[in-house]
């Protein structure tokens, strides 16, 4: 059952907003403890979902979505490539059971990126697989957007991760 | 799937350790906010279990082990009653799965209780059908002992709740 999760996730939350004035720093931190748990979560993932290599950037993003989510989240986000270089994806979620108990950010956190230790589990998921990637939300449902989009771009070499970091 | 949440449950914990000097902190910490979270829990509870208004506290007991452990942490813990006053239970747990990916408590947290949020939540939650209760560990498998064991005293009135917390 999902709820209790859900709830405790948001006791997390609300513990980082009370341990940190600016929202940077509560969605740095989110992002840093989704990545401690995907460098964890990605055994469980591969012994119980037995998903077989994947052999482009387009199969990884179809499995995390198709598979990954649907596992520890019972949802399926739809996938869309969104670079001509096939290497930049985004998750689009109509629905996202993380924010069920959550009715909108208070105003004064505004940039809160309430659902980031996802980004960071997923970063730390792939980097577990030899791939590096950045993770982000790109649209949020709780910030009025229409529908909440994580971004997905693979980073081909150290190089490109260097590049895009500066 | 409960990986994601038991993961999730962990980075809380240590987040509050890294907050909390004093274990007794972290603690009262976890049992304030799993009360925030069973008070909200007990609807989705209700709604989902189907459960009838349970006549005494021995049934309360069985279906807090019974239906709610189960529908929430997918275990069923035994209950016994320990006292001839009818009114305290231990739910007893052979496996945990909140400390699945717990190997031990490090030395200097040995006064930690791991998961204390529960016994919030089992608070939280009865008290929002007009019981109320003690909740503590008695007994811990990540302390070494040969079980973990949740301890219910059910208050019969203000006047036992006065009394048990003076």
């Amino acid at each position: 059952s999902r709820e209790l999760f859900v709830l405790t996730y948001g006791a997390l939350v609300a513990q980082l907003c009370k341990d940190y004035e600016k929202d940077e720093d509560v969605n740095t931190c989110l992002d840093r403890m989704g990545y401690g748990i995907g460098v964890r979560l990605i055994e469980d993932f591969l012994a119980r979902s037995a998903v077989k290599k994947c052999r482009s950037y387009s199969e990884t993003a179809d499995t995390i979505a198709q598979v990954a989510f649907k596992m520890y989240l019972g949802v399926t986000p739809s996938v869309s490539c969104s670079s001509a270089a096939g290497n930049e994806f985004s998750l689009i979620l109509d629905k996202n059971p993380l924010v069920d108990f959550v009715e909108e950010l208070p105003a004064e956190r505004a940039s809160l990126c309430y659902c980031n230790l996802l980004c960071g589990v997923i970063r730390g998921a792939l980097e577990m697989v030899h791939l590096a990637a950045e993770v982000t939300f790109l649209q949020d449902k709780l910030k009025g957007d229409a529908v909440t989009e994580i971004g997905i771009v693979f980073l081909k070499n150290t190089e490109d991760k260097k590049h895009k970091r500066n």
